[in-house]
């Protein structure tokens, strides 16, 4: 959390693009002048965050210039909200005194994740140059796995003993208060760092000046283990509305807080690796906009190879079929509706699923009755779908061939079921083989259903007819 | 936020999940039995977030009566806790007393949105019976347009003036503290409401006690307006690490706050509503999972018409080019292939570009040379599944009939720079439309793809016939 909740920016009318906007080609012409006076005096009124944009924006040779403009606090909440592309490209240019005087100031858990994208030399070499203290609390953070509570935690929060007064209290939140992420949220603490509760400055700020702690903390409160992912830990911090929860070690020791700012971002994060996902893609949390043409290309081709396979299975199908598609040709005029529906039913039904086991909505039901429901939705849009598909194919594009245009109905109906059971049953089957369903439900859905979807099709046509041509 | 930023629950070892099935199924056993007095009292360790999850979870039935063992205050911060569905179920169960005391009583911003589910005449009846100044806090939310900064917005922050001393402010937040969402930020307004400055409790400890509001308060900060949309608030406390922003009407007076905890809601719902979209359903917002059948297909069918009506344009494409698939019946083999892989590679480039826009990070490219990666991108990997299905058809496919291998690779190849460009591209149009990407996307690329993907495949391979059978 900022030291102030709303730093400096004046209040216009002009919206943040605008200004971010405006600063950057502002910025741009002064440092293309080289008037640095003008350019430094521009950045005062403005807060980090636009800084930070609005230095996103300039070509790379003058990046290093711009940030060399800030103050030296400034400068380090900038660096903290540029994007860690950014900070490495800066981080490379700069002096190693610079690098040291900023990376020392920076809070330990943004650090920790500055540290997990920088080459490993670089790091040992900034590691080594540390104060004693911030070496302690970043190699301390980096000892823990990648996504826990442990990885994103602070170790800079304050701590109370029971015995303090409110008073007294204070007085230590007031010294205190510059080097900590929140005054907000106050952890008691015994003598073997055992937390024993949690009290909030409103708790202080209400009670009697001579009360002790120890008469207003909360000893039942909600706590993690360094080893809790941290998508659980944003769970818990958006189900209880917390500014902030603490972390605790297998032996109940606080180590650390995580406060909701952090937790904004890692949602964001989460979110669009869920969103990638999805759509086919892989994510490894950083700005995809910033990443090689190759690495882009690299994130996709595991789908699409997949895909490749599968329509191989597909086509061998196709093959063994050979002999009804020439004798009618009609029937492949629909091969593209069949697959292209079956895909999409599946789709929605595992989104749905899928999306509701990470918001944890999807418990209200059993995962039974979830695919009952999805099976029936799916056979309510099959009904739909494959009427007017045979009504649609019998008049306008293959009239006189009724009996293709049933197959294609039934066959719509039979896929639509088909999908909509593998796309809310699989994700249930991987999630209990502890495989995440987000990444690995499409391509099983898809090719079961573009599968077992055209051998469907195919058999029921024959069969159609057959029975057609006896009558 | 809640009055006590960690209230009570035990430290226990038991995760929550098992927590809540466990207070479930013992409040389950308890009124069955009808022992009201032992279902009481399991219930007084539990926080409130875990009793709605316990209540929602249990039969419609037994849900009033498992309310109504609460005691009024931990009533309201159940209900405001529960899923909008099992509120409206309550709502019409309860006795008119009970539920206008429980109503009056929540925060005005969740007041304003249960208001919004409920059927117009109750909550006519229920904005009639509440006290004047709840009254007039509530129609005040509902004059605003929905997704609006005004509607979510709550009109209970604590406010001071320049004069006061830190001292008074001190106490007036002490004897407010109890009917405010938030004691962390303050807000200094001048004799006509207009909002002139703002300062955090954070700046009043860390003051000496006989300095004045005036002297300690920021002047520069960020508001937001009334009608300024959700997403837009959402991304502004994101980015500036805020606990709370002001909101200010068109003359600057201010209205109301709103809370990082209610924008940790806000942005579950907004990215259900952006995954259902990518995945073609619609969101109305409420729980899936509480849906009807007909609801659940109705969400559906919309995306589902689109496609036959995409479809019947391709099949009536593959009509035209009745007497090459006749003749050369492998051909339609590989029509899965082509359309599944244009349909995936659009859709990768349109999710990336449409998280992009709703992250902001796309801005850091502009949208001709996001394109342009997006082409490249989508010609590498043309290229190399080209190479691939060219190799594989012609080896197991269609051994013989290397003319077909050659048209399905080079049509890989133009379906996927096709694919990709119009992923990337539309959502970009959309946007300057006005229209929203998330939704218009799919539809619209899928067609394209489809469509134009099969004109392609089977005029080169007409061509490529031909030139063959003429050497």
């Amino acid at each position: 959390m900022t030291e102030n909740p709303q730093p400096s920016v004046p209040l216009s009318t002009m919206s943040r693009k605008e200004l971010r906007e405006l600063v950057r080609s502002q910025l741009q012409v002064l440092l293309e002048r080289r008037d640095l006076q003008t350019a430094k005096a521009i950045l005062v009124p403005v807060q980090p965050a636009d800084i930070a944009e609005a230095i996103e924006g300039l070509p790379e040779t003058m990046q290093v210039i711009a940030f060399r403009l800030l103050s030296k606090d400034e400068a380090i909440k900038v660096y903290e909200q540029l994007d860690s592309s950014v900070q490495q490209s800066l981080c490379e240019k700069f002096k190693r005194q610079e690098v040291i005087d900023i990376v020392d100031k920076m809070s330990p858990d943004d650090r920790a994740r500055l540290f997990d994208e920088l080459p490993a030399a670089v790091v040992r070499r900034l590691v080594a140059e540390l104060s004693l203290s911030e070496r302690q609390a970043t190699a301390l953070l980096l000892g823990y796995e990648a996504d826990t509570a442990g990885r994103i935690m602070t170790p800079e929060y304050i701590s109370l003993k029971e015995e303090y007064t409110v008073g007294e209290s204070l007085e230590r939140i007031r010294s205190l208060a510059h080097v900590t992420e929140t005054v907000y949220s106050l952890y008691v603490t015994d003598s073997d760092r055992h937390l024993i509760g949690i009290l909030s400055l409103r708790d202080l700020v209400t009670a009697q000046l001579n009360q002790t702690v120890g008469e207003i903390l909360s000893r039942d409160f909600v706590s993690v283990q360094t080893d809790t992912d941290q998508e659980e830990v944003a769970r818990i911090i958006k189900r209880y509305d917390f500014l902030a929860v603490p972390v605790v070690d297998s032996e109940k020791r606080l180590v650390g807080i995580i406060t909701v700012d952090d937790i904004l971002d890692i949602l964001e994060k989460e979110t669009t690796k869920d969103i990638y996902a999805l759509g086919g893609l892989q994510a490894d949390g950083d700005n995809y906009f910033q990443v090689s043409l190759l690495t882009v290309a690299r994130r996709r081709v595991v789908w699409l190879l997949v895909l490749l396979v599968t329509n191989s299975i597909t086509a061998s199908i196709l093959k063994t079929q050979r002999d009804i598609l020439q004798d009618v040709v009609a029937l492949s005029f629909f091969i593209p509706l069949l697959t292209g529906t079956g895909g999409n039913v599946g789709a929605q039904s595992s989104t749905v699923v899928i999306r509701g086991m990470n918001t944890d909505e999807i418990w209200s039901l059993g995962s039974f009755q979830v695919i009952r429901r999805e099976a029936m939705a799916g056979a309510l849009l099959g009904l739909v779908l494959g009427t007017l598909a045979t009504i649609w194919a019998s008049v306008f594009i293959v009239p006189g061939q009724i009996a293709v245009a049933i197959a294609v109905g039934m066959s719509l109906l039979a896929i639509s079921m088909l999908a909509s059971v593998a796309g809310s049953a699989l994700p249930f089957l991987f999630r209990s083989l502890k495989l995440d369903p987000t990444l690995m439900s499409a391509p099983f859905i898809t090719t079961a259903v573009d599968v077992l979807g055209v051998l469907i099709y195919l058999n029921l046509a024959r069969m159609i007819l057959q029975s057609n041509s006896l009558n």
